[in-house]
């Protein structure tokens, strides 16, 4: 009962069969294959739409490269005070950026919302004392695993625009999160306003497989320097292209993506039906954050399941976590089997009933 | 007949199914899997001492890594001024590093020598005019396919103590230039005082397989920190740990290589034979530089066969390329076949025949 | 009445006539030049103990400089939330570190406390999420007038050393808060634990003159390249040497900061001594906080009296601004007239009596 | 008889008056004063233009962050290969650009032709393994004391147009050169395609002036966050000011610069007059670069001459040095005595006679 995150599995046999393929014969490095030639014209019509496609090798890569994109060294990217680009990369944004500044934005279950913008943007002092802000970055699905519906991204996008801003999606959860919202990709992306996109296949079934997606090109204008100069340049670049080509290939990310949220969706049933839990922030995508009695937590544990606590920043005020109490974070992926679920709501119902 | 480069194949059978096999099941992310604790005990025993590995996804990566571990922001790296890390990784070094300045060294066929290490440092101003040496790095094999003796590189590495530097060694084609000098990995590296290495197994039978192994382990201190921050942490690292594990298992590095190395030989072998042709630089590796008339490449390139023109700055005086003469690269890999060579031999002489 | 800041006036005569002193002759440049070694002798001498000291041209650079040498690229520097090297200077120790982190701490008037520093040790999540902490950055005084005592500054010494940070004081008030604390140089700095200082001259009677100075001698290895690297070794830097010179010379910085403190002092009784008025934080060095009336201060203003409104957020709880009070900042400086403090005090009675 | 640098003299009288009338009063901080709203005034008159005009501490900072304004952190910049931003400014240029990379082109005496340009793009790889060439950095005067006409610079600026690169002039001696070429600013800049520029007044009269002046003022955009994030936005930036307002007032630049160049005529016309002397090259600006017997410069210097030997790597091939001789560099300045050049005219007159 393994729930930890979902990059602790391989790849789907379809995209793992997908490499295996893809490994014979001579192919021009560094992109100049087949491969990346098709997941190109695949995404185009994904997100129908024209566009630049990057491939790299890790979601961290993905987004401050594409961090970098958009603000410049002497600016500030704002994000939620919580977001996986401030908290979880150790300083890549920073890095990559070229020593920018990152400012953190409260909100609820991760995300952040205009009002929040305009609160900051009042507060600025003017002047040169603080670098401009020139992004904003928000992650789809959150930390707390709650997905923007396009409204609210169109409303940020609105936000933000007047201050000359760009507008970052981080997407490491991105199929789980489309799923979620039920809209198309264009929709979810540049109908909404997102410039660039960061594509994660690799929590989604692939092995390693990473994506900086441009839909304001002019943004990738040197950027092919700015990705090989990053280290992210692979010679045999058809290792990534043909795992996104298997999972672009028949919806089979959706297949996979709906898989997970499914299995979520049953842990949140399963758990909420039991006395003593509730959940910190709705399930919308393959993560579920319960609140539960920390004893109940020790049963689990000693009965094998494995998740991580979470950080209760983000709740709302009338959420918050008692002194008796945890919050936890459990994530599925496209493996997580049924009965892991019910194996886990099985002994939490125990535990419940004493 | 495909001489571009070692790195337009994909990985070898057995590298491949070792990717297959690892796919399966759990494991726990960013390298706490146990690949990647194999490799580490499989790299100890490969280099006969203890050492700090640090797997990454690009030979761009290892190195730029690398030289930020030897060399501070405000520091200078030298190299060979043609080598990989000044002409060929647009500006990567420099931008891990922090905005370190690399000067390039004169030497033939790539190589430095102690004496340019001398006259480099008895040029220098003194004051704060320059940014401080802190590194040299030299690649094994060089950009033109020579290989350093271990004498070479402890002289290199007594040349440059005195004053404090720390030595780098490119080995993206380390196994071929192992095979080349014929002595063990130990020797060629740490007992010849290389403090850290950048080992490729990408142009040696791997999809994506690179590794920055520490020596001197004090400069690994913080380096995961560095890696993550330059987004090389892989979440399914057991990607590149199973690659890495088989290359290492029972010699099949050593397999693939002396393949290579045979069939650069055979080429070499092969073209030195025919009339108006000669090697710009002695064949040592996987690698193979005649100097021929314009018009027999122009007659081997409608024939079908692909390589490159290559920097003739680096060859001895008295070996220059006359105006009418060509030199050109090509590159054998595990999976050249003897018909290959065989077949460009074959045109060349029937050009020379006239 | 101009109470803006304490860099709004010239240099104080004495220093004045040191510059004009100091113009004649030849003098070596880049500080090799008798006024640069006569001042790093008078600060051995003020500190008591042997040191290190660059020269600089302004507070920013020297923070960001000194920054720098506590901290990697790859590292976290901690300071308070609303420090001067978070809020004020536009990124550039993010910048002069190289892409490092700045994380803030909360604290009462902007000063950190050990438990602070012990609160967020604990929250760290380990592994390599975040990058690691290296330094601890406080001002003397801080940006809401308060002073660390020695004892203090002891205190948080030693809570970071078990975590390996180094100690950075920001000191553009130095001369202050040192005269507020009433204790020697060498008890506010080295002895208290402090590894690099940030001295200024130019608030307190300098018209451009700033020092970094280290302590612990091991970091100002090689910092003579990196302050020359960022643009900050000035040719003719007898400039600034000669203005130490004369701010050093026979306590003339205890004559400037004694009378700026003293201004404020009269400025804070003359202020508290009015119905409606009270402090935010209390009053130690040469700026007074009032909170008070909203209509007060337009009163004030259109009197000619000026000043900065100030942030809340580092108040006592017990201390909140109400909606309709106004918190101040008064800077007052070595030239500021007792009238002008009177003038101030009469106007805001004046108001209060209606 | 000092003849080092013209950075070893203080401030003209008539400026360091003006420093000591700006002490007074209060003025607006970080360049919100009096001072710097004139010389803006000043210096669009003196350039007969529209600009951008930002004031800074160091010429190394100048030309750092006027580097940084055109060329971004993943790009190239060309220069000359013995310029000072490559090899005297300890890698200022770098850390400011960001860790972009600097390339020097061959070229007599410290200039660039157009042809030089023309080989350097023609010898770039395509592809993605160097960083793209983004500007070209031209000193005049040179580092060998030419300067380049109107009609040159302008066919520089012909070359690089058709790549997208911008032009930045590294005035540190502008003036000088301004005297030498005898054309107007605006001739030798703007109207030759300068796009912005360096302009130094520290080495012709003043303690610590420069300037970084936007003629493409879309490139200045953003300017006044970099410099004060590179820590060069002085609190008293009337300092500065002050200085360049003398400077510029009725044409003192040009009785200052146009003596300097007088001695350096005066010193040149003496020594070529000597048997065993000639010039490395032309004297144009206010230096002089004799080559002559190393024994000549063995008597002068025990007789009291100072002055530097410098790199012959820039000579025409034609001009030499010998084993037995040495080449010179004399610089003069606002302040060099006619009695100061006879004298060492005399003595190496002396020497030669035997």
């Amino acid at each position: 009962m393994y729930f930890l995150s979902d990059n602790t599995v391989g790849a789907s046999p379809k995209i793992l069969d997908a490499i295996v393929k893809a490994n014979a014969g001579h192919a021009g490095s560094y992109g100049a294959d087949a491969w990346t030639e098709r997941v190109e014209k695949q995404l185009r019509g994904f997100f129908e739409c024209d566009l630049d496609v990057f491939l790299v090798t890790t979601g961290t890569a993905a987004n401050a490269l594409a961090a970098a994109a958009i603000c410049p060294p002497w600016g500030t990217l704002i994000t939620h005070r919580e977001s996986h680009v401030i908290d979880d990369e150790c300083g890549a944004p920073e890095f990559f950026m070229g020593g920018a500044k990152i400012v953190g934005l409260p909100g609820i279950g991760g995300k952040i919302t205009p009002e929040a913008v305009h609160a900051h943007f009042e507060a600025e002092p003017g002047g040169t004392r603080r670098p401009p802000i020139k992004g904003l970055s928000i992650a789809q699905g959150t930390e707390f695993g709650l997905a923007y519906s396009p409204q609210e991204i169109a409303a940020l996008s609105a936000a933000i625009r007047p201050h000359g801003l760009k507008l970052h999606m981080d997407g490491a959860r991105f199929s789980n999160a489309l799923i979620a919202q039920g809209c198309s990709p264009a929709e979810m992306t540049w109908k909404s306003g997102v410039d660039v996109l960061s594509l994660g296949g690799t929590k989604n079934g692939c092995l390693m497989a990473e994506a900086v997606i441009f839909f304001d090109r002019t943004l990738a204008e040197d950027f092919r320097f700015r990705r090989k100069r990053g280290g992210q340049t692979l010679s045999k670049q058809r290792l990534i292209a043909a795992q996104f080509e298997a999972f672009l290939d028949q919806d089979h990310w959706r297949e996979l993506a709906s898989h997970a949220n499914a299995m979520a969706r049953r842990l949140a049933d399963g758990l909420t039906g039991i006395p003593g839990i509730r959940l910190g922030w709705a399930q919308q995508i393959n993560e579920v954050f319960p609140i539960m009695p920390r004893a109940m937590w020790g049963y689990l544990t000693a009965q094998g399941v494995k998740c991580y606590d979470w950080s209760e920043t983000s709740l709302a005020p009338e959420n918050a976590v008692a002194p008796d109490e945890v919050i936890l974070r459990f994530v599925t992926s496209f493996e997580t089997h049924a009965d892991e679920i019910d194996g886990v709501v099985a002994r939490a119902r125990d535990f419940a009933k004493g």
